[in-house]
C-alpha cells in the first residue's frame, strides 16, 4: 500500500465535486470522484493501523433510517461515525412505511438539527428507495436554503432499490488491494452471476452495484442469471455505456459455467426475479399478505428450478487457472453450513472466507470517506492536518 | 441576536437556583430563571452556527426513559446531549407499565452510577407523570445524599401530564428570534385554541405549558376550546394568576373565532377531553383494553362534532391584519395532506412551515441549558470559557 | 480507601497475563490478576469521584450483545465503556437463537472491524453460554492472525451458565471497601444461600460465581439450598479446591438456619432447580413451547414447596451479633413489595437497601477494569499517565 503522505497528495490532485453532491449511485461520480473516496478510505485505513485518531468532529450526530434488517451495514455505518466522532441516533420509523411529500420533507429537518451523516438503508421497493434518498437531500438542501438547518448533513445510500454503492466501493476498495492497484483491474474478467438461494426476495442492489461500478475500470463484466432474473434494464444500460467508456466490455450471458470460463473473479449472489420485485412492491403498497405468501411460494418454487447454479469446486476449476478470486457481500448462503442447498459449496468459501472477510473490513472506511468527502472540498487538507497532529487513537 | 459576549454578560447578572432544583414546570421558575435558560440556548445556538464546540463533559451519560413513542423529543434530547458531551442510553422500562416506590428508587440509582443527565417522558396518565418524576428526584437526591451516587444527574421533563416544559420554552425562545426580544411580546395577543382531529389520547401538556408559560411574559393569552375540552383546573388557575403578576390577561373563550379575532400569534392544536383523559388513566390501571377501545370511539364521536374547530385561511384572517404568526408543536394534522380533515388548511400551514421549523429548531438547545442550569451556578462562566477556548465542533 | 499513587504503584507490582487472555470465569485468573482487576477498579472509581476523565480512547465501539433482558447490567457496561471513551453498539440477533460454527466466526469478525470490547450476555443455556464466548474469543483471535482485525478487542463476561464474574468481582470490591481490605476478609463467614421466589428459571451464575470467587480469600464458605437446587458439580469442586488452597473452608449445608448462623455476611437468592435448567435448555433447543410451559409449572410448585427459604429478621437474628451484611445482585423479591412472598423481609431489605446500591455501584467500574487490563498490561502506565494529566471529566 502506498504510504499515507503520497496519497494525500494523490488525493488533493483530483478533481471532486463531491462536497457538493449525495453519493447516490456510483455512476453519478466521475472516476476521479470514485478515486478520491477509494483513497480517502486507504488513508483512514491505514491511520486506524497505526493508531491515529480521525476524529474531525467534537460532537455531532450520525443519523441511521435502516427501512430492512441489517446487521453488517449497521455496524459499517456505527463503526464510520464513531471513527470520525460522530454519535449515531437510530430513527425507527416502522420498517414497511413509503413516507412521501410532508413527512418526508419534516422528519428530514426535525432530525437533522444536530446532524452530520445521515445513513439511508431502503432495499424494499422497486422505484421507491433511491426516490426516497433524493426527497430528503431535497428537504435538507431547502432547510440549509431556508436557515432552519445550521449544515448540510452528508446523506450517504447504506443500499436502496438501484445500488448499493458503499458495498461495491469496498468490494473495489478489496479488488484494489487484492490485485496491487486500479490499473491491474484493467482487462480482468469479472463474472456477476446469480446463484441458487432458498430465500427469497434478495434486492437487485448488489449485482447492479457491481456491474455498474466495476465496468468503470476497464475491466470484462460478465452477467450471468436465469431466465426471468433480470436487472433493472436503465442499470444494465449504464454498464454497457460504462464499459465502452472505459474500455471494457460487458456481456450478459445465460449460464454460469459460461460465465466462469476463465474469469478472474467471480460473484455468484441470489437475487429475486426481476418481475416479483415489481409486484412485491405493489402489494406491499397494498398490504395485501395473502398476495405476499403466494409471491413468495411461486419465487421459492421459480427459484428451486435452478439449483445448478451452485458454485462448486467443479465451477470453481473453470477459472483462470482455477484460482479466480471469490467475493461475496456477506453473509453467503453455504450448502450444508447455512442451509441445505445454497449458493456455494462449503469447500469454496472455506478457500475464500478470509478474503471475503478482508472484502467486508473496507466498508466502514469507504462510509467514512463518503462522509469526509461530502463534507469537505479539501479532504487532502484535512487528512493532512490529522496526520501532522497523528493523535493516538488508544492511549 | 445580541452577540455571545452580551449574552453571557446578562446570564452572570441574572439569580438563579436552577442548579439546586429540576425543572419540571415553567411555574416553579422565576422570570430570571426562565430569562437564563433562553439566554443559555441562545448562546449554545450561537456558538454552533459559529463552529465552536460546546462539550463540557468529556465522558458521561444522557438517560432517556420515553414512556410514549416520540421522535422529534427523542431527537431533541439526543441533540442536546451530544452537544454537551453526554452519549445516550435508553432505558426501555415497556411503555405502559405505572412503577412506584422501590422500583423506582431502585432503577434511579441503579441507571445513575455513571448519569448527568436523565430526561424522561411520561405524558400518560393523569396524575402520574409528573409525580413519577418528582419520584425520580427525591431517589436521585437520596442517592447523593447516601453516597450512592459520586454527583446529582440533571432531570429534564421531556413532557409529562401538567407542562411540556422544553416545547413551550422553545417556543419562546422562537417568538423572541420572531419578535425581537422578550420585552417585544407584552401586549401581543397569543390565542391558544383547540381544533379538530381524527387521533384520540392527545396529552394536554402542550396547552397547558403554553398558557402557563406565556402568561408570565405580559401577553394577552386566551384559551379557546369546545366544552368538555377543559385542561387542568390547577392549571388555569396559574395561567390567571401569572397573567395578573406580569401585567397581562388570561381569557378563556368557547369560539375559535373569538380567539382568532385580532390575535398576534395563533397555536391550534387538538388535545383530549379532560373526562376521557380521567378515563383512560383509569382503563389503563385497571387494563381493561375492551374498556379502551370503547373511550376511543365515544372519544372520537366526540371530537367529531367540532370539525369546524379549523384554522383555514379565512379563520386566520381574523387576526392582526390577518397575518398572525401560526405555531405548532408539530406534527400538525394538516386536511387533506396527513389527514382527510384536520387542524389546519393546507396552505396555512404551508405559508408557515419553515416558521414552525424554526420554532422546532430551539429544542435541542432549550434542553442542554436546562442541563447546563441545572449543572452549574455559574453557567455564564462555563460559557465564557467554552467562548474563549473556541474549540472547532468540526474540524 | 487508598490514595491513588499507592493503589497505582501496587498494581504495577501485580504480576499479570491478563492483557493476552479474555476475562470468562474468575477461577482462570490468579489471585494477582483479580487484585489487578480489583485496584484498577478502585483508581477509576476514585478518579471519577475526583473528576478526572479516564478516557483512554478517542474513538472505537464497545459492542455489546444480550440474549436476555437486562437494565442493571446493560447500564453498567454503557458506563464502563463510555467513561474509557468507546461508544456503544448493540447486537441484536434475537434472544433465543443459538448459533454455531459459521455464523459465529463471521459475525464476530463483522462486528469488530472498529471494536475494542465486546461484552456478551448469554446466561439461558446451561452447557451453552460460556462456550459461546469462548468461540466468539477463537474467532477473534483467528481474525486478529489472519489480518482481518487491525487489534483483538476485549472479551468481557458479563454473565453466561457458569459464572458472573462482573457481578462477583462487583460484590468482592464492595466487600473489601466495606470490611477494609481483602486481607480483612479472612476468616469471614459467607453464607451463599438459596431462598425462595414465585419466579421461575434464575440463572444459577450467581451462587456459582460467589463460591468460586469468595473461596479464594480465606472466607469460609456455605452453600445453602434444598435438595434438587444444586449447582453445576464442577464449580462446587472448584469452591472446595479453592477454599483448600487459600486457607478458608467451604461447607454444603441443606438448611438457611445453618448456613447464617453466626455468619458475617448472608446472600440469600433464588435460582432455578438444576435439572430443571437442563431440561429447560433441552426444550428450548427443540423449540418445544408446551414443553417449558409444562416445565415451568412444575418448577414454580417445586420451589412452593420452600417457602421458608426467607430472609427475615428471626433468620438474621442468627447471624454474627445478628448484624450480617446482607448482599443481593438486585433487583431482590421482597415479601410483600415486589411479590406476595420472596426471598427478603421488607424490614431487613430495608435496612440494607443503600448497602445494596452501594455494592451495585462498584459494577461499571469491575468492567471498565476488566477492559483496561485485557488492552493493557502495563495498566499502571496508563493509569499513571490519566492522574498526571488530570484532565477535568466534567468543565
Amino acid at each position: 500500500m502506498k504510504n499515507m503522505n503520497e496519497l494525500i497528495k494523490e488525493i488533493s490532485q483530483l478533481e471532486s465535486k463531491l462536497h457538493d453532491k449525495d453519493f447516490l449511485l456510483t455512476w453519478e461520480q466521475s472516476p476521479e470522484e470514485l478515486e478520491r473516496v477509494l483513497k480517502t478510505a486507504q488513508v483512514l485505513k491505514t491511520m486506524r493501523g497505526e493508531n491515529i485518531a480521525t476524529n474531525v468532529f467534537k460532537n455531532g450526530l450520525g443519523i441511521s433510517l435502516f427501512r430492512d434488517n441489517s446487521t453488517r451495514t449497521r455496524f459499517s455505518y456505527a463503526s464510520a461515525i464513531n471513527m470520525l466522532g460522530l454519535a449515531q441516533q437510530d430513527l425507527d420509523e416502522g420498517k414497511s412505511q413509503i413516507a412521501h411529500g410532508e413527512t418526508v420533507r419534516e422528519t428530514a429537518n426535525m432530525i437533522s438539527f444536530c446532524a452530520d451523516a445521515i445513513g439511508i438503508r431502503d432495499d424494499m421497493y422497486l422505484g421507491a428507495g433511491n426516490a426516497y434518498m433524493r426527497e430528503v437531500g431535497e428537504a435538507l438542501d431547502n432547510g440549509v436554503k431556508e436557515g432552519v438547518l445550521p449544515h448540510r448533513p452528508a446523506l450517504v445510500n447504506l443500499q436502496c432499490d438501484i445500488d448499493h454503492p458503499t458495498q461495491s466501493m469496498a468490494d473495489l476498495a478489496w479488488l484494489e488491494e487484492h490485485f496491487g492497484g486500479l490499473d491491474q483491474l484493467k482487462g480482468k474478467k469479472i463474472a456477476m452471476t446469480w446463484a441458487y438461494s432458498p430465500s427469497y426476495g434478495k434486492p437487485l442492489s448488489v449485482p447492479q452495484g457491481i456491474i455498474g461500478l466495476m465496468s468503470r475500470f476497464g475491466m470484462d463484466v460478465v452477467l450471468a442469471h436465469p431466465e426471468g432474473y433480470d436487472l433493472i434494464p436503465e442499470v444494465v444500460e449504464e454498464a454497457k455505456k460504462n464499459a465502452q467508456e472505459s474500455g471494457g466490455s460487458f456481456t450478459p450471458v445465460t449460464s454460469m459455467e459460461e460465465a466462469f470460463k476463465d474469469a478472474d473473479i467471480v460473484y455468484p449472489k441470489s437475487w429475486a426475479p426481476y418481475k416479483v420485485m415489481g409486484e412485491r412492491t405493489e402489494l406491499l403498497r397494498a398490504n395485501d399478505h395473502a398476495g405476499l405468501k403466494e409471491l413468495e411460494k411461486a419465487c421459492l418454487a421459480q427459484n428451486a428450478q435452478h439449483k445448478d447454479w451452485h458454485c462448486t469446486e467443479d465451477m470453481m476449476k473453470l477459472t483462470k487457472g482455477g484460482e479466480a478470486l471469490y467475493m461475496h457481500c456477506l453473509p453467503a448462503d453455504i450448502t450444508g453450513v447455512s442451509c441445505e442447498e445454497g449458493e456455494v459449496e462449503e469447500s469454496v468459501f472455506e478457500k475464500y472466507r478470509i478474503a471475503t472477510y478482508k472484502e467486508a473490513s473496507w466498508k466502514p472506511y469507504i462510509i467514512a470517506a463518503m462522509i469526509l468527502n461530502r463534507k469537505y472540498q479539501d479532504v487532502a487538507g484535512v487528512l493532512d492536518d490529522l496526520l501532522n497532529e497523528s493523535e493516538k487513537r488508544v492511549k
